[in-house]
């Protein structure tokens, strides 16, 4: 095996594991755990994540990956007749190859800014809903979708998040966080967003651990016990279940330990933050403000192809005028040394 | 976190990984790869793959695990219309919550002997729909699904392999093989199918890795290439697409090298013989001819009670006379002194 | 087009309509009516049928056939982790090519006796998920589906289904009644059945339309209000949503007019009755007890092959000593005519 | 029952049948026919049909009502991972209650005007799939829907549906024509699509009966034989299936008898031309330029007030200046006394 040479920005799941994470695999390798997430080393982790959100008689389940995730809570929550909620550019709606179809559903995907859904688009969704004549005809929104941070890097405020909710509850329609790089959110200067206050905001979400410093592995939180009934045999059905349910335990009982999660995220801020520092300086263009592990700047095709000969980018889209929108992703595994030499070509194209 | 002091034989997905496959996840851990198994290590256990199977064409994916693969294969092969032939005591009939079901096809529950189904039965179900004057009512059998090693822990011959492939392909309907334990089947003195034979004579099937030395994973085979178009959409529509593809990877590229996925077995079957035959000498009957991994003496409530303070065991189904059938699965991972001690225990028992 | 000249007794769907009910759509052609069910026809005829049930709180709708009712209510009822209980000659289990399945579930088939199932089986279903250690890795049974009268033929006793009622209430599993036939029960003196012990007893049943003198059409009966949050949606979205309902409305306001749905099984039953007393005199082997509208003959081939000569019957099953267990299906259309030719018939056989 | 005495222009599905179909009806009320479409009857429609379509190995299927036939055809033509193209305003993407999610597919929707799709929109999206690097992980769109008549009352041109089917073809993706309204196309002026035309460029259409003069029942045209295999088990499984399939033959075969078909909509066009000159002499804006027996006419919120007093409209949409769209339809029962009414109502208000 020959790994590129070229240092990658293109996502956050290109490395492996924290390096604790392999050390509690390798130390617990031939202790033997009960199967299906019944172990010890799973139990703990819930409640490791209990204690982190505050919300002590939540239900947690390891599931192993985003789509997987969505497209489980998402058909569990809905009836039949009932679709999602979601920003046009949310990952259910663009890059999930019609999963939550596939479970019998709508995307209903709503106008977005930056990513993020506003509570005012959402109230007339539902108000549309409720005051349209033939609605018994119609697809009936049964749950809204966000992610936080958003598919275009930018991060809600609690403010934000505050009033969503309250637009939810008000239409008792649950809420649901997509976390998938939840640890970027929580590391970023700019976020005021607490894991507590997304239990106590959202009916469920999920503590994302691929992109996050974990071998594989989402731990979904569902604040209010018992919300959704035989999830464990949901889970099952839909292939989601883990026989070694304990690897994903001791992934999330390590990421729970000594607040890693917490901080798993900074190396991947702070080298974001430099870049969009070094982007800003030299005069490229972002689109859209972002504060977490990703930053789209506007490039010219020249200076793709230059950037591109030593590193490698995130093609995002094309814009009118001939230029790209380009993606950079830092991760928990960034090197601080790959940073320099991308903010040195950057300077340079 | 305090594991049971206990030895226990309830499973084969209890400990973690071969050493060896920890060690390569370490040695890899910041390398960049590529996403969703278009990376380089993917690609070498893929290719590694093909040649154990002596199949140069095959396609290869890997997956998270059984149900998951199961189900999306199932529904992959079978049109709407179509329901998959398997044995009463199959998996997807039994310990899949409706997987099966929720994709929308019928599990076609054929009887069978000691967890096997023959060339016969499927062939009279074959013609029975053939010949049925309201068949176009009815659920069209679409597919076959066999274990090998099967649920029972028994095995297929090669001769008895050989006979459901020639039904199969004289009723142009796909064999499918579940090969979740594969690895103890291909370990067994007693077995005579090899992955070149499973290439031979199946359309798709999958070789084990969670239960045969992995944390996670199994590698389908498809022998004849394109046989399912548009399968990566597929499998990510089925939430069973790992971002980090590469973990799997590496992974099946270490069970597929130096032969490691042919030797890994090999404990676990002889501890297997080693218990049967304590078994027989101790008097125990047993409910099926094993040759693998699992074995199910059959023990009334004393002797389950006294061997249970030291030792687990899995419990399989109890019989009218208040005795029950037990199940040992011996792993890869199992322990000579631990074997020891169980058969000691069955001895007093 | 032209007719056979063979009187049939093929099924009791190849008929048009009940005069009344012609002359009713002629009498209203042009009359404008609301639509999707939402017309003065449909809410008088849902009138006239809670009251026939003694059900004034009753939920109604119109569907137009048996395989969409079944589906549609099963999959209105189940969880998408649960299982329909049915007898394995069910319908639903043998002749609706996979419906069920289709949307989502599995049929759990039991063993029954002459088309029927009882109490005893139903309750030891229930109580195997109950006390499965690993029940959460199964399909749960999560609703109980029998037919009067039975595809067998037969009925069920209101002890019988009393019976069932209360086991599966004190499962708190609801109870679905498939009526296809039951103006064929209500019209037999075997019968202790009546439309209100229905209501009574089951959490849902159909009424049937389409054997039972309309062109098409199931009255779909849910006695508890509410039962069945946004029904109406979930038809639309099964394609089950006339949007004509009015002529559904029209004809079930007529067959509840001046006793007609209780009567026009009359014919039918008398008819049959007299043929089965022909059946015995004549020696012929009945394969179930009937005491409605069907009968199943136990003929040899010289038998069926002269009979088949001037009267169609339905071919059921190939016995192994070279017999047939044939049906003879009469409807509220047979011509007493028609019964004494074939009673000559099966005399001559 | 009594029906209001307003007259009403509310929709097309507002009386029972043509008298030709239940003089038909009653004449073979007595007549035995066989079940499930397999009758004379159906097969002398379908000849019938072949003929006007000048298909002659059509395949021909008659369904009960259109979000049964559309959901049924789309989801028989689709791939697990693939949706369906269809403008904003399809009706499968408005008011059917989710039924093609609910199938499994996305309904994704293109910008339209006037209630039609273009050719170059088709394109631009079959390109754009074809061009995205991430397609694999989207869905693909694997077929396209359109409506004609469309659910805003206009015409594709003989032209547009060349360039539209030029372009499917190119993609190799099957265009299916929702022809609920057919017969209005058929008999307006405007209209230069042939039902040959539709055979020949089209995969799978429908002719529709419900809205066209039948008491229920689409017309499903395949022009390629066997384009679908096993749609009958399918057609069952969806709950599709008519146990009479004979009331829909004979409805078809006298719709196809003597030119009916063709010629049930001049009654229906004709009233809507008046109505549309009326308008337009009395200053009213249309929304569409309608030319079969829908019309969209502005209207202030005191004309609606005044008009509905004595005529029941159809509402579409609020305006934001505070009118409305209203939508009236016209059909083969529309009076001509009716109209005189509503054109002195229009010019008063």
């Amino acid at each position: 095996m020959c790994p590129a040479a070229k240092i990658s920005f293109g996502s956050d799941y290109m490395e492996g594991a924290h390096p604790a994470i392999l050390k509690r695999l390798a130390d617990e390798n031939f202790t033997q755990f009960a199967g299906y997430g019944t172990d010890t080393a799973s139990e703990a982790a819930r409640n490791k994540i209990r204690a982190a959100c505050q919300a002590p008689e939540a239900d947690v389940y390891f599931l192993v990956g985003g789509t997987q995730v969505n497209s489980t809570i998402i058909s569990a929550l809905l009836k039949s007749y009932q679709g999602v909620l979601a920003a046009e550019t949310g990952h259910i709606n663009t890059h999930e190859s019609g999963a939550v179809e596939a479970s019998g559903h709508r995307v209903m995907a709503l106008p977005q800014r930056e990513g993020k859904l506003s509570a005012q688009t959402i109230r007339a969704a539902l108000e549309a809903y409720d005051n349209d004549a033939k609605k018994d005809h119609c697809v009936m929104p049964g749950m809204v979708y966000i992610s936080h941070p958003t598919e275009s890097g930018t991060l809600y405020s609690l403010a934000e998040l505050e009033a969503i909710s309250a637009v939810c509850r008000a239409h008792k329609v649950p809420l649901y966080v997509d976390g998938a790089r939840m640890s970027y959110a929580l590391a970023s200067s700019a976020n005021d967003v607490t894991l507590p206050d997304l239990a106590r905001l959202c009916d469920v979400f999920y503590i994302g651990g691929t992109k996050c410093g974990a071998l594989f592995g989402e731990a979904v939180v569902i604040p209010k016990h018992g919300l959704i009934p035989h999830f464990f045999s949901i889970i099952k059905q839909r292939g989601a279940l883990l026989a070694k349910g304990f690897v994903a335990g001791l992934e999330f009982d390590t990421l729970f330990t000594d607040g890693l999660y917490a901080s798993i995220g900074r190396t991947a801020v702070e080298a974001a933050d430099r870049i969009r520092a070094a982007l800003e300086e030299a005069g490229y263009p972002q689109a859209y403000p972002t504060h977490a592990n990703q930053i789209f700047p506007v490039m010219t095709r020249e200076q793709i192809q230059r950037i591109s000969e030593e590193a490698e980018l995130g093609h995002w889209e094309d814009l009118p005028d001939g230029r790209s929108i380009m993606r950079i992703t830092t991760s928990w595994a960034t090197k601080e040394s790959s940073v320099d030499r991308l903010i040195a070509l950057l300077k340079e194209a």
